[in-house]
């Protein structure tokens, strides 16, 4: 696609299945205006000069607005939910606030960690016969992981004690990515009821139609 | 050491030179009575199970308050800033705040990801042999991701062009491990600018004192 100058604000740069998802989801969940540009990694979209010129880190998502160009998934999702208070998808404290980042940041480092090891080994090393034991230990790191992020959703219906947050949407899409890695994901059975109620949220419905993605197992 | 319930609160866990050093300054910028426990990531204090009924993930920065215990630096700053608006040190806008998880997001994955690969090649594979080719990938990332930042601080004083916030402390303690890894720092002349102005800050000073360690070329 031609990356041009947004017709309509915010604009979210997108590709199906991505940790973009997330902040699709939240979009939805405002039910306000926004425009989508759906990129695709694959055909090199993310790379391209004119998309750089968005984002210099070459990677999605980017929330353009009328006045800012937003990266960052954390941050996007951060600004979604602290521009619209009345959303109640952030608790109003500073505590409840520090537990979404909590969570954020910790899985984000996940992705470009242990979820890479698995999925992108040549980002680690130019060495084509080092993959194998790449993946192997991301194999092993991504259920040590999984049995993490299942374990602190044992205790409440989301991820936050406080109800329903901008959190919720990205734990969704690790699990989608579980599921791409072959793992059973019923072994994560709090997580696997987690993704049951997300399906549920029209919002949820709404996004993986658009970007013609599937999640469950 | 042993790990017991804090004396006070808050309490910073912290090894000397890692990325706990950012809350540190912090606490100092705040100038309210906090406490510090050092812990040795070499003597495998963080490892310890003790720590690990703290923080499962076995990392620091731990905060512990009289009521939550945070980990994530991300998490941490945040709250830190929220929890004080008076102190200024994250601007009062969503945008503001954004910008601030923006850069803290992307210095997180980078610490996990890239910088790992030059002290920690033994996090992505078991096999030794293939160790010497993590490091020479992280070697070309690193500089890539350093001259982004340099790029990124070429436009103010400080990472937000709102002023000195939760953010730069992190930029500092990143330039430190510059160094360690023996690349010129001063290459990178904005980053080298703002880590003088950083060091001319008691705030700075004093949890450099504390922690026994040097920042710059």
């Amino acid at each position: 696609m031609n990356i041009i100058k947004p017709k309509k604000y915010p604009t979210l740069y997108y590709c199906p299945g991505h940790l973009s998802f997330a902040p699709h989801v939240v979009l939805n969940e405002l039910g306000k205006p926004f425009e989508l540009a759906r990129l695709s990694i694959k055909a090199g979209d993310t790379q391209r000069e004119s998309f750089r010129k968005l984002n210099p880190k070459g990677k999605v998502p980017v929330l353009i607005t009328e006045n800012e160009i937003l990266t960052e998934s954390s941050a996007i999702l951060l600004y979604l939910a602290l521009s619209h208070p009345e959303s109640g998808l952030l608790p109003p404290t500073p505590v409840g606030a520090a537990r979404a980042i909590e969570w954020l940041n910790w899985l984000s480092c996940m992705l470009t960690g242990v979820i890479a090891l698995n999925f992108h080994p040549s980002r680690f090393t130019d060495e084509v016969e080092s993959f194998n034991g790449i993946k192997a230990r991301g194999r092993l790191e991504v259920i040590k992981v999984f049995e993490q992020i299942n374990h602190r959703l044992a205790e409440n219906q989301w991820a936050l004690k406080e109800g329903y947050s901008i959190v919720d949407p990205v734990v969704l899409i690790y699990f989608r990515w579980g599921t791409l890695l072959e793992l059973d994901m019923n072994q994560f059975s709090h997580w696997a009821a987690h993704t049951q109620r997300m399906l549920q949220r029209p919002a949820v419905q709404k996004a993986l139609a658009t970007e013609e993605i599937v999640i469950g197992n």
